[in-house]
């Protein structure tokens, strides 16, 4: 390819500054070193974590960056020593690695892998502690290994997953963060089995994901619990059987739950990120066995907490990332399944738009008509 | 016998009030109602849950009543109904009721028979919601379904062992609580692994037993945690490798612990009933898949807590009550592995006095030599 080896120069997303927009600029894309993959990215979808970084809140947050991880494109080139994928393949990013090497990827009990996490936390990449990205010889910082709000980005080969060329990149861009998380929850981490009582706290994407990921493992009731009540229509289409709202009761809302379900429902999922809904969610399990599994992201500094007796008493309290999944082995997987029209993706998708317009696609998160906005990224 | 259908006058304990010296008085136990077994107790130990109701901390214990729940015995009468026991079987009375047939008992995930909880945390029986025990008249709380500080004691069928009649009763009364605690914690709640790396936070009988578990299920290492140097030299005869007093240290015991095991511990047991020391136990386990059981029971009202990034980042938070034992099913294997000599129980036993002296061996509980102290009833 004519651009191979060369420095590309293409439009990115670039965040000068937590909480002020982002600005459309003309950035150096540096060519992918040893073990590196430059990727030309046709769609990316916004999720919370880009918003909560952006916004000045994460403590670990590097500005200047180039936000984004939930996308797809088409490698571009790659660097010394990358057998995995070549020029043309198409690819979904992925923000958790795979390395198949490290302690955690060949312990059989995680996805953590911690091959590149010292320089993705860094916001730089592993060969040289750099970034590949710059404006005019000033370094913009990568963010989750990933940085999808660019026309091009350059990754880690170990965070590489190849995809069916024939899966539609607009659509699938979603399987790079939140519907995989939702479905691997309930799949991996809680394992649900059939005839289950499930309790969703937070129907957005990831909470959809979780009905959705329930009701194909079998689960008897899936109850949902939102504070937005315009979430329960198209809840519904997702598995969500009862629904919800904390707002219609006086008493605590783990209460309401167990007194709806005789006692306590067999699983939960937290899918907000608050803190207090994680003690519910916790406290609404079933005396004995409840699973517990704590998906949303809470803001830094806080803390969840409970009596002891809740666990001594057989509940137990997890969490997940990325669902569990790793990612190099079981994105492909997952495209595999939509494409057999086994698990859904357009239906998240509620708003398309352009790179140009990603500061309004940041407004239409807050909005709660809004699940997934796909941006596509070569205009 | 010339006892059945009378009532038995008999020597007991009782606690009149929170943290009053027990006094040792002729009580009257009445006969056994449908659905019950009268109990000839020969030998009890005294556990930490009699202490802590005897310190009136707990908030549902109730006055006066008869203590004790770590005992053997003879069934000396049964009441109508009564079908797996007969008078002259050997027995343990089990505060973990199981009565196979509640929502409980048949889901097969958990040990917490539900059948007669409502009056065994009341301090009466089922079938009139009315105590056994009185003293001319005047009525005297049960205890845990057991009230095992009594020679004569009555309990519910589905609380009741029955075991080989050649095992020794003074020493196989530990399988009543903290010995099966432990081994079960480690067996049927964190299901330790060979090669597994396990830390234990605290040293008494309760966290010996999990160091007697993990050994035989082929730990690797085996840390103890205990603020007291002293027990360090028993607990190597309980399995124990290696041994962390957090006074050595000035950083955090969790930090101390994941620096000794590069990243963190597989499993660990919290073993002392200290909020803290749980927080500790459960952030010293390896991310990705580390898993923390809460043992210890904790004052009343306080809270553990954590940031939820530490579940997020994959590690697990359980508690255990009876180490997940079904009580009449699994209590008569425990006592056919000690038989065996596949499980230890005489190497806890520090101390025996008689029921007389019960309020000198309350004091010995405090002393850091004293594992379990055994009384023998009968004189
Ligand atoms: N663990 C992971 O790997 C991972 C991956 C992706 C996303 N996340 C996190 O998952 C969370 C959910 O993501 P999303 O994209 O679905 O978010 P979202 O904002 O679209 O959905 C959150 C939902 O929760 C509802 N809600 C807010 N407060 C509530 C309350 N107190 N009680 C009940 N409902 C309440 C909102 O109305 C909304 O419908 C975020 O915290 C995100 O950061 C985690
Ligand atoms: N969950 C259950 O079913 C169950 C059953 C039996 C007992 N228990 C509970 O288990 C706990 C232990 O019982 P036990 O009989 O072994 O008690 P114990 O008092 O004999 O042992 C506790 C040990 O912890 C040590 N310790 C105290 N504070 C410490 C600290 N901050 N850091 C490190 N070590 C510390 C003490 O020195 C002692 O060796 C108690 O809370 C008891 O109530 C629970
Ligand atoms: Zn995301
Ligand atoms: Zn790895
Ligand atoms: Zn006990
Ligand atoms: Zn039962």
């Amino acid at each position: 390819m004519a651009t191979q080896g060369q420095v590309i120069t293409c439009k990115a997303a670039v965040a000068y500054e937590p909480n002020k927009p982002l600005v459309i600029e003309d950035v150096q894309v540096a060519p992918p070193q040893a073990g590196e993959v430059r990727i030309k990215i046709l769609f990316t979808a916004l999720c919370h974590t880009d918003a909560y970084t952006w916004s000045g809140k994460d403590p670990e947050g590097l500005f200047p960056c180039i936000l984004g991880h939930e996308a797809a494109g088409i490698v571009e080139s790659v660097g010394e020593g990358v057998t995995e994928v070549q020029p043309g393949d198409h690819v979904i990013p992925c923000y958790q690695a795979e390395c198949r090497e490290c302690k955690f990827c060949k312990s059989g009990k995680t996805n953590l892998c911690g091959k590149v996490r010292t320089a993705t936390g860094a916001g730089v990449m592993m060969n040289d502690r750099k970034s590949r990205f710059s404006i005019n010889g000033k370094p913009i910082y990568h963010f989750m290994g990933t940085s999808t709000f660019s026309q091009y980005t350059v990754v880690h080969d170990v965070s590489v997953a190849k995809i069916d060329p024939q899966a539609p990149l607009d659509k699938v861009c979603l399987l790079g963060c939140g519907v995989p998380t939702g479905l691997g929850a309930v799949w991996n981490t809680a394992k649900v089995e059939p005839g289950a009582i499930v309790a969703i706290f937070g129907l957005g994407t990831v909470g959809l994901a979780v009905a959705e990921g329930a009701k194909s493992a079998g689960a008897s009731r899936i109850i949902g619990v939102d504070i937005d009540s315009k979430k329960f229509d198209v809840a519904k289409n997702f598995g969500v059987t009862e629904f919800v709202n904390p707002k219609d009761y006086d008493k605590p809302i783990q209460q309401v739950l167990v007194d709806l379900t005789d006692g306590g429902v067999d699983y939960s999922f937290e899918c907000i990120g608050n803190v207090s809904v994680m003690r519910s969610a916790l406290e609404c399990c079933h005396k004995g066995w409840g699973t517990s599994v704590i998906i949303g992201v809470a803001a830094s500094g806080q803390e969840i907490s409970t009596r002891p007796f809740q666990l001594v008493t057989g509940r137990v309290w997890k969490g997940t990332a990325f669902g569990g999944f790793k990612s190099r082995s079981q994105v492909p997987w997952l495209v595999d399944k939509y494409m057999k029209k086994e698990i859904k993706i357009d239906e998240y998708i509620t708003h398309n738009l352009t790179l140009g317009d990603i500061n309004k696609a940041f407004d239409l998160m807050h909005e709660g008509g809004c699940l997934r906005c796909v941006l596509k990224m070569n205009e």
